[in-house]
């Protein structure tokens, strides 16, 4: 391990080849934006494609815009955009809804097609520390299901076989967790699932923009994620489903709402769901919000994704080290794991103080976010962070921590949102 | 009748008190805007709002507006100012998801709680007339009941109590009906509908923000609806979901997504639902799209509801009127009721080449709509539109019939959104 200077961050920074997509984003000054993971920076280019979605295809284009400015072809338009970052396939991504909404979906689908073929297997997999949402989703899906389905947890650590066996219909995961940031592997995880008779759901949440995906190699059977973390879409903006193409004719989803009917203005009486991922889509998307995604897929487009992932883990094994040189006197409990093949694209320690030590670091303009229990979480977007700005945090840390600057009331509990 | 001039109308519009309101909207110019009922006019304040909420809360808050721009309370405040509007009592209403995803949840919360009370009703009863996507979304949710459950459709123009018997376990009603126009009687229906033991659910897209609605009086159990058509939310700008207060804490919903949580950011295992309306939440929301919905409802909580109305039947007996006037040679067939008491604040007639003509309007400047099967379907917008451009329209529509304008190749099929 070296010992880090701030010299030597400032001359990874000079060297980095992916310093000039910074000046794309629109960040604050005196802020060094670690929450990139929760709500990513926004792509300057968001503001004039805001305004003109508003003023123009909406004030001037009123309802003709819905075929003139192309916004009843969104979804699939972006969608597409998205499945090439993804490696997905055409046809295979729709851009709508929520995470949680298309999770039901994904769900619902993989449920109702298990019923039909393998109708003895009741239990879907997922892990006891995943992002609290999907184990809520499975839950509703599970109480339309009838019958008794269950939900099998495993515990963070465990080995995914323990959970695995003939009664298993579904195995559903975050590809990387919310908290400690640990990866799974998706094509041998995927096989790992698959060989036993059950479908795979990945959440793609926490890796969608921040780690290299190859969906269709994977063999996955579905995947949902959201886009306004590392792929900068907006706050709240539309989330995002795949679905393998092997799949798409068979699978259903009981959101069958008029956008996902065969022929939407035929004003049909009976639903009949469209041949191809659009089956996957419900109701009128909203459409200011979801144009904005756009201008955060541009940028991820135009990145070499191993110039990123090697960044990201440069960025975040900085990040690890510096703490362990820095801030070595104090108790951080890194609980992200050290390996890069396990590794997303945030670093998250332990303090018991960590609320409060976090609200400082906020004030000093470095935000993070804290997620209980007592987890510090830095997010870590090479599109728009430098090695100088991982320094600056970590001594900005150093010092909050060497001179107790949390310890006041100040630093008192609020919510926060992933 | 009136045998009406275009002094006349001007004279009404010099003695309208709503006239001030126009101003308060962009529209194109050499544009009579005929289609709000299918996406209102913006706002000029909305333009602004999205400004403020992309380069500002967005781009210089980044994760911390969720709490100081107050993004995380959107849906209920929303809610509670849409509330207000539509007489339904405080903290019963969320803006939230898609019309379609907001009757998923209704139609399964009235699902369980009869399946629970009163389990020998299977059966659900709409309008074959309904708007399409209320149709597929009940498909949808009897997919998850299992069982025995069956739709009854009741045609146009019979009476309602020919569905309703000791079967019916829910009954879901259009407020009023997106194509003709036929306005149903919220309480009365209301009474009818639970008089014989059944839930009523009502889909207000139609009706909200165009007829004044006195939700709670009405005793209706839960209702949905739309913001982007007489409420100028904005393109796909997120629905509601209103549920009774009575119900509130009995009635639970399968897309149990993390903003419903009693405690969303306690990070739990387990979903435990809010006490509140907040239940019926699920994912996070397209928070640029959500935040033109305030400009919008602004405008509505101005305007007397009396006034509003009085004007719409005004406008559209003027429509009605100056069609037979000066139309009157020609095949159109009016299919809006005449009685006030059955019409909502729109106009539609048939022709046998509807849609060829209304594109000739269109390419005219008056924008109304096309629906299947044969409909020229027109908007009436109190806030932004006057008695003269009701003339104006039907002088346009009355030209093109006369010189057979619509006649031309140029004029073909196109889809078009409701």
């Amino acid at each position: 391990m070296n010992t880090w200077t701030r010299e030597a961050c400032e001359r990874l920074d000079e060297q980095d080849p992916l310093r000039d997509f910074r000046g794309e984003f629109a960040l604050p000054e005196g802020v060094i934006y670690l929450d990139g993971n929760s709500l990513g920076a926004r792509p300057k280019a968001a503001l004039e494609r805001a305004e003109r979605v508003v003023a123009d295809e909406w004030g001037l284009g009123l309802i003709r815009s819905w075929n003139s400015a192309g916004w009843f072809d969104l979804p699939g338009r972006l969608g597409d955009q998205l499945s090439t970052l993804l490696g997905g396939g055409d046809g295979t991504t729709v851009v709508t809804d929520t995470t949680s909404v298309n999770l039901f979906k994904a769900l619902s689908a993989a449920a109702r097609i298990q019923a039909k073929d393998t109708p003895g297997r009741r239990v879907i997999v997922s892990e006891r520390d995943n992002f609290p949402t999907d184990l809520y989703i499975i839950e509703g899906v599970i109480g339309t299901l009838g019958g008794d389905y269950e939900l099998r947890l495993i515990d963070a650590g465990r080995p995914l076989d323990e959970a695995l066996d003939e009664s298993v219909a579904i195995v559903t995961l975050s590809h990387v967790n919310y908290r400690t940031g640990r990866l799974w592997d998706l094509a041998s995880v995927t096989a790992q699932v698959q060989d036993t008779g059950a479908l795979m759901v990945w959440d793609l949440s926490h890796s969608a923009g921040a780690v290299p995906i190859a969906l269709e190699a994977s063999g996955a059977d579905m995947a949902v994620g959201c886009t306004y973390k590392y792929l900068n879409g907006g706050p709240g903006s539309p989330a995002f489903i795949w679905v393998a193409k092997r799949h798409q004719e068979r699978f259903s989803q009981p959101l069958s709402g008029w956008w996902g009917h065969a022929r939407p203005f035929a004003m049909e009486t009976a639903y009949e769901p469209s041949a191809g991922i659009e089956r996957f889509l419900c109701g009128t998307q909203p459409i200011t919000s979801m144009s904005m995604v756009e201008t955060g897929l541009d940028a991820h487009l135009r990145v070499d994704q191993t110039l990123l992932r090697d960044k990201s883990l440069a960025l975040t094994d900085l990040f690890i080290e510096l703490v362990a040189q820095r801030c070595g006197d104090h108790p951080l409990t890194l609980i992200t794991p050290r390996d890069h093949g396990e590794r997303g694209s945030h670093v998250s320690f332990r303090h018991p103080e960590g609320y409060a030590v976090m609200q400082a670091l906020i004030a000093r303009g470095v935000i993070g976010d804290y997620r209980e229990p007592e987890v510090l979480r830095f997010g870590v977007t090479p599109l728009y962070l430098g090695f100088s700005d991982i320094w600056n945090a970590v001594e900005a840390l150093r010092d909050i921590l060497d001179t107790r600057a949390w310890d006041t009331e100040d630093f008192h509990r609020r919510e926060a949102v992933t």
